[in-house]
């Protein structure tokens, strides 16, 4: 036992505070005996004692005391000190500790990390304007499951002027962005046994570890350069549950799935019972031609079989963390049922900002800048590699990033560049199994003009044949 | 083939649109292929008679074609006419359909159902400012997985104040609400064979259902009037991976589990290896007395095994969708880990609003302010009840709700109510198995003086005995 507890307690009340001064007493001590400070079998000050030493009135101490006799933390016989409860097993000391703050992200001079679109110019007055609209709105009870009805509706809108996709409110979800609606998806699809889940080999390594993180076995099938080879794929037992592409816009590599295939896919997925997930993260980029409708658009929106998935990351930011899911009616329900059992994450301030948004026209006026802005990108990208030998620059007809097949060693070229203070990301990574690749993946989306030229004038050299 | 479609073709070109003349007509003309106006084999136009019949530059109807017989649509032999490509598959019939609104939700007189909190005063200054400022910031790259550091300080600051809980900012994680948060942590403990979870019985069934939903095997603990019974607790091979457990305040017979237990139960855990994760959903609304401090407080920051369950929800409102968990530290690469493959479903302008909302200690006031508001109602319900034969109203020491046996059959009372326009949830569905009481369970949080007054009126008479 220590001695002198009367003297040392470490308590001071805040007269000022909202909190009653017996409460703030209560708390107190029971934070000495959590804290081990106070141990069990301790005697405690009379109350008597503890009102001079703090100048507060007996009655206080001992409304204080009683709080804690009755959770157990004190306990006192008839006539004796209370004490600290004897039953009151030790527990590891932790002591509260100094906040250590949080180390900063390192700053590589140029990131060049595929996925960042320009995001200075999303904060304008149309931006400022739709939050301040939300945040005035009342927020009630739940948001429905699927999302706030202004925003599914404004989502129907966008889909049908921008990707010739015809889908009634109530087949759109709300989403936390791309990753969390393929997510809802597949467990609205899972059943019993775990899905096998077909991706594009190569493709968008963030998506293709959503599946792995639910158990599902995932089966990479092969692209050309038109995009997903679909006379390929498997039919029969040998079909997946689900499969993931990117029909627009072929991850990394830039195909676009032209319409006979596209019609041969569908044709295939229903003979098969297969759920198409269109990841449609960058179409509305496309700078160089009108971009084909959305394989959705091809296919039958009541008993079809293609659920869209769609994202502001490229268009607007990542950093907002939202997108939309466009389903086949018949596919609603289920969805809907995961969406109850596993809550909505995107807030109503923020689902009613993002509707005001569309409503205004504001994203599609930044995306015909952004398409303007990285059109003039794309083409600082392709002169400043024309000249380097022994390099294979793919086709970009639209988005945010480059894909550069190198001769060197990737692993060389990755290093020499980050060395450089310049992130790149290496070409190989998007395969998950053999047929790789050796390159680098970079994006030109969130540097400006200068910053590229500078980054392409370290780039260029690195992955030139006149390094091998 | 149809009859001239030379003259029936219905497009319209918008010369005050941001998109260029071909791609718009280009635009429109897949639309007709993709819904089946032009069939495979249909004659086009010539691109004079078009250009004519537009008003156009006949280059503008040559770009538009170009454009659709390099992806498929269209085919053209030397001296032939343009016609709809033949070897596309003609596809469902989907005509755009005028969008129908979505159903309104019903609106009861009286909806009583638990879990909504007064939300009217949420959207007052402090929120407007809150939102005002973080709508003003940048928004660049993805937000860091586990949240923007100035949230995750601020929540570490607000659980050390408010819960006695000492976490580091770098062990908190953002979560998407309760549920969400729930999920992760349950994602990020999973293994290669299905997960084991308790949860106490009766409790909450929508985190219940959470688990279930991964594949997990839910094993129901009994609970009695002070909470889980820990004693009989399994151990060894019996013991859950996981155990969901409302300590502060049992949901819904309202208990808070005793200091002795406490420690009973995080030696358990230690002993077993299982993840506590505690459920702290309304301790910070106890209007009768401080609440405890959270289980976390009394756990090893470091290599401790309770995973704390912070929401919004019951303090703000269930419309935010915004939580977080407190970890400990050694758990914390594991739920990175997840968060990484997953995807951060908060977005950052939401992220800087709260953190913002809390810095300013909005949430501690506006929390005194409900608890207050929340006492009142609580008096007004127990006097409702007071005089009603046969009941047995379970005590309410803080929170939203209350609970109410009854020995008249449930389904009965909560029919009469819904008759009546009075939504409540019955006692029974707190239970997954057996030993249901019967009774039902409402909120009070959501109403005006008056509104709950009036709803009282018709509630007290439906479950008293006088009407058995």
């Amino acid at each position: 036992m220590r001695s002198s507890p009367e003297i040392t307690l470490p308590v001071r009340l805040d007269r000022s505070g909202t909190d009653p001064l017996p409460a703030q007493l209560a708390g107190r001590l029971r934070e000495l005996v959590t804290a081990d400070v106070l141990a069990p079998g301790d005697t405690l000050p009379s109350t008597r004692a503890l009102a001079v030493h703090l100048g507060v009135s007996r009655g206080t101490v001992l409304a204080a005391y009683d709080q804690l006799l009755a959770e157990g933390y004190l306990s006192a016989a008839a006539g004796r000190s209370t004490v600290v409860n004897p039953q009151l097993r030790r527990v590891h000391p932790h002591p509260p500790r100094a906040h250590r703050p949080l180390p900063p992200e390192p700053t590589p001079a140029y990131d060049l990390r595929p996925g960042r679109p320009w995001a200075e110019e999303v904060t304008g007055p149309a931006w400022r304007t739709a939050w301040r609209q939300a945040s005035a709105a009342p927020v009630g009870g739940p948001v429905p499951v699927l999302g706030l009805p202004a925003l599914r509706s404004a989502w129907s809108e966008h889909l049908r002027r921008m990707r010739a996709v015809v889908r009634d409110p109530a087949q759109i979800a709300v989403t936390g962005g791309g990753r969390e609606g393929f997510a809802l998806v597949l467990l609205a699809r899972a059943g019993a046994r775990p899905l096998r889940v077909a991706v594009e080999e190569p493709g968008y390594p963030s998506l293709r570890r959503v599946p792995a993180r639910f158990g599902a076995t995932v089966v990479p099938l092969p692209v050309d350069e038109h995009g997903l080879r679909v006379a390929d794929l498997p039919g029969g037992r040998a079909a997946p549950d689900v499969l993931l592409v990117t029909p627009s816009h072929q991850y990394p590599l830039g195909g676009s799935l032209p319409v006979d295939r596209r019609q041969a896919l569908l044709e295939w997925a229903r003979r098969n019972h297969v759920l198409i997930v269109e990841d449609d993260y960058d179409s509305e980029l496309r700078y160089t031609s009108q971009p084909l409708p959305a394989l959705a658009a091809l296919d039958d929106p009541v008993e079809g079989n293609v659920a869209l998935l769609g994202t502001l990351s490229k268009t607007l930011t990542p950093a907002l963390g939202m997108g939309f899911l466009a389903l086949p009616a018949t596919l609603v329900p289920a969805v809907a049922a995961a969406r109850h059992d596993l809550g909505q994450p995107v807030g109503a301030v923020a689902q009613q900002a993002i509707a005001h948004y569309l409503a205004a026209g504001a994203l599609r006026l930044h995306t015909q800048r952004m398409r303007n802005r990285y059109r003039r990108r794309r083409a600082q990208v392709t002169a400043a590699l024309a000249d380097t030998p022994g390099v294979r620059v793919y086709p970009m007809d639209g988005g945010l990033h480059a894909v550069v097949q190198t001769r060197r060693p990737e692993a060389e070229v990755v290093a020499a560049l980050a060395a450089a203070g310049v992130l790149v990301s290496p070409l190989s990574e998007y395969w998950s199994g053999a047929g790789q690749r050796q390159g680098i993946v970079f994006g030109f989306g969130a540097l400006t003009e200068r910053e590229l030229a500078e980054a392409m004038s370290l780039v260029a050299p690195e992955v030139g044949l006149n390094r091998l």
